[in-house]
This record gives structure tokens, C-alpha cells and sequence, in this order.
């Protein structure tokens, strides 16, 4: 698990030319992090006086982050889980067009299913957004530098993700099924670069003041 | 040590209200994720016939890789260390004017020193992506979807670096050393978005045809 290892392991693994953990692993641990320090965030804002009125609101946003932070570290592991099936796939023998067709529909089916992760860490990276735009509204003005922090955690889990779903798509034969996917990458990223974008320049804009 | 903390750890801690890590430590270990990604890049460029002619040129930017990857976690820890003797200097007296005095001076050089570990920060994201756009060029065609999820970890260490830089400077009482800083973040940060958006948009392009 991807949870147990320890960040200089990772990171060395990372850098090694295995192919997991990759990218994918990367970005879901990127959402992760996105979500701890909007969670932070909430923790130094529950408690005070002064952010009374706004408490039981940030708690359930906590309780949000402290889901998606889950979800994020278990598809780093499901990433990985993915790959070693689509890369045996690759091996499958094409000689007879028996083995042609049934390497075709396994390549597919085990395509889709890599293609679905990255595709789960793009939902959960702009919902990871969404929040840390009310936490930036919200939330402790004492922690606001970690909303920027985190929102840009997000934005690299979402155009990380982003990467990984396109590399996918592109090996389907069913095209009409890798553009709607492609699509729904696309609709993702135009929406979390922009709320990201927002959300980490108002935040600049209030530490320069 | 950060490096020695396991990733559930590091991000359980990253979400508690205790202010370290916090989103100095986070940027910095983004800084080291992106520069792992590009040295597996490199890994997977080396050794291949086809790749042979940029062979000694990768192998050079790994080895940069390979240092800025140590750096990074280095200034994670960093950030840690230079956080308690300034909350301690926030807490010193000040009733009367030497002591008001004393603390000036104290507070004034533990602001510096908690600048400095982001700015380096930011310093060392931009020449990560310096690397990372050879490697988009040079690397093997593999793996550049690796780059442009390194692309945006360096993005995300110089963003997050440039709020802490801020955060500290804002408290400065030598406006002339604060605007120097800022103005050296500020150049950074454009410098940095320019490039990691340039190379991150050539690669997903290359990907999508």
C-alpha cells in the first residue's frame, strides 16, 4: 500500500523506470495532500470563537476531505493494481485471429478499467476544489496560505490525472467510448483549472495586502 | 526526518492543526515528486539504442534530478527547523523598550531564515522545470506523460512556496529586504508559470494526436 511506504521509498521508487508507481500513483497522491491541507485548514478553524458561526459547516467539509484524502490514497494503490493485468494483455499472442480478437477484447476491457482511475482522481480533485473554495471564504484567515497550497495540490492531482486518462483512451479500439471519456477529462479540466486559478489568485491577492 | 515518514503519516500530519508540516513541508516534497518524475523519465530514456545519440545529456539531467530531488527533502525538514525558533520569537516580551528592541531584531532575522527556505524552494522548482523541458524534447516518447505530471509538481512547490514567502515578508519591519524578497518570488513565480504551462501544453497535445 502506497499509504505504508515511506516518502523517500516513494520517491525513490518513483524515479526508478519501473512503471508503477507512475504518474497515476503520483497524482492520486497529490489529491491526498490537496485534501490534508484543506483539512488543516479546518482544524485551525473549529474551536475559535471567532469562527463560530461558520463551525458546523467546516466540520462537515472536514469530514469531506477526510473521505476524498482516503480515496485518493487507495487509488495510488488501485493504479497499480490496474497495471500489471493491461501490461500482460500487451503480451497476449496475436497469431490466429482467434487470439487477434480475444487480445482485442481483454486489451479493451483492461484499458477501460486504467482508464477509470486516473478518471476517479479528476471527480475527486475538483470536488477537493470545490471545498477548498469555501474553506478559502470560510476558514481561518491564519491558514488561508495553505488553501493556495492546497488548491494547487489538487490542480496537479487534476492535470496529472488528465495525462493518464488521454495515454489510455488512446490504445481503445471503441473510439465512440475513448471520446466520451476524453470528453469527460476535458469538461473536468476546464472546470478545476478555472475554479483553481480563481481560488489561488484571491488568496495571493489577500497575502500581498 | 520527512524523508523517513510514511506517506499516511506525513499526510495525517499535514491535516492536523499542529503547524508543521504545513504547506512550506508539502511544497517541497511536490518539488521532490516532480523531480523523481523526470528522473524516471530518464530511466527510461537510458540504454535504449533509439534514445542513444542524447544518451550523455540525459544522464547529466538525472544526475541534477537526482540532487534537487535530495535538496527538496532536505528543505521539507528545513522547514520544519525554522519554524519553532520564530514562534518562539513571537512570544517573546515586549513590555519594555529593550526587550521590544530585542525582539524586533530576533523576529526580524527568524522571518529571513523562514523565507529563505521557501524561496529556495521556488529556486529549485524553476530549474526543475528547466530540466523537465529537455527531457519533454530529448526523452523517451514513452514517458512524457510523466513529464507533464512533473511539470506540474515543480508548478505546484513554486506556488506553494511563493504564499510562504509572502506570509513571512508581510511581517518584516525592513520593507527594502521584504520587497527585495518578494520581488525575487515574484520573478520566480512568472518565470516558473510561463514554462511549467509552455511544456505541460506541448505534451498534452502530443498526447491527444
Amino acid at each position: 500500500m502506497v499509504e505504508e511506504m515511506k516518502i523517500g521509498s516513494f520517491a525513490e521508487a518513483l524515479s526508478s523506470k519501473a512503471p508503477i508507481p507512475g504518474g497515476g500513483g503520483a497524482s492520486a497522491l497529490a489529491g491526498a495532500l490537496g485534501s490534508a491541507l484543506g483539512q488543516m485548514v479546518g482544524n485551525l478553524t473549529v474551536g475559535k470563537k471567532k469562527y463560530a458561526a461558520v463551525e458546523e459547516e467546516v466540520r462537515a467539509r472536514m469530514e469531506e476531505l477526510s473521505r476524498l484524502s482516503g480515496e485518493f490514497l487507495r487509488l495510488a494503490d488501485r493504479d497499480e493494481e490496474v497495471f500489471k493485468p493491461l501490461a500482460e494483455a500487451y503480451g497476449l499472442p496475436k497469431e490466429t485471429k482467434e487470439e487477434r480478437e480475444y487480445k482485442e477484447a481483454v486489451m479493451e476491457e483492461r484499458l477501460l478499467a486504467a482508464t477509470m482511475v486516473p478518471l476517479e482522481i479528476m471527480e475527486r480533485a475538483v470536488q477537493t476544489m470545490e471545498i477548498l473554495e469555501i474553506l478559502a471564504e470560510k476558514g481561518s484567515v491564519m491558514a488561508v496560505s495553505d488553501v493556495g497550497v492546497g488548491i494547487q495540490f489538487a490542480r496537479t492531482a487534476l492535470l496529472g490525472g488528465v495525462m493518464n486518462v488521454y495515454i489510455n483512451t488512446k490504445s481503445m479500439k471503441d473510439r465512440q467510448k475513448a471520446e466520451e471519456l476524453n470528453g469527460r477529462a476535458g469538461e473536468l479540466t476546464a472546470k478545476g483549472i478555472k475554479l483553481a486559478d480563481q481560488v489561488y489568485g484571491r488568496v495571493l491577492e489577500g497575502l500581498k495586502n
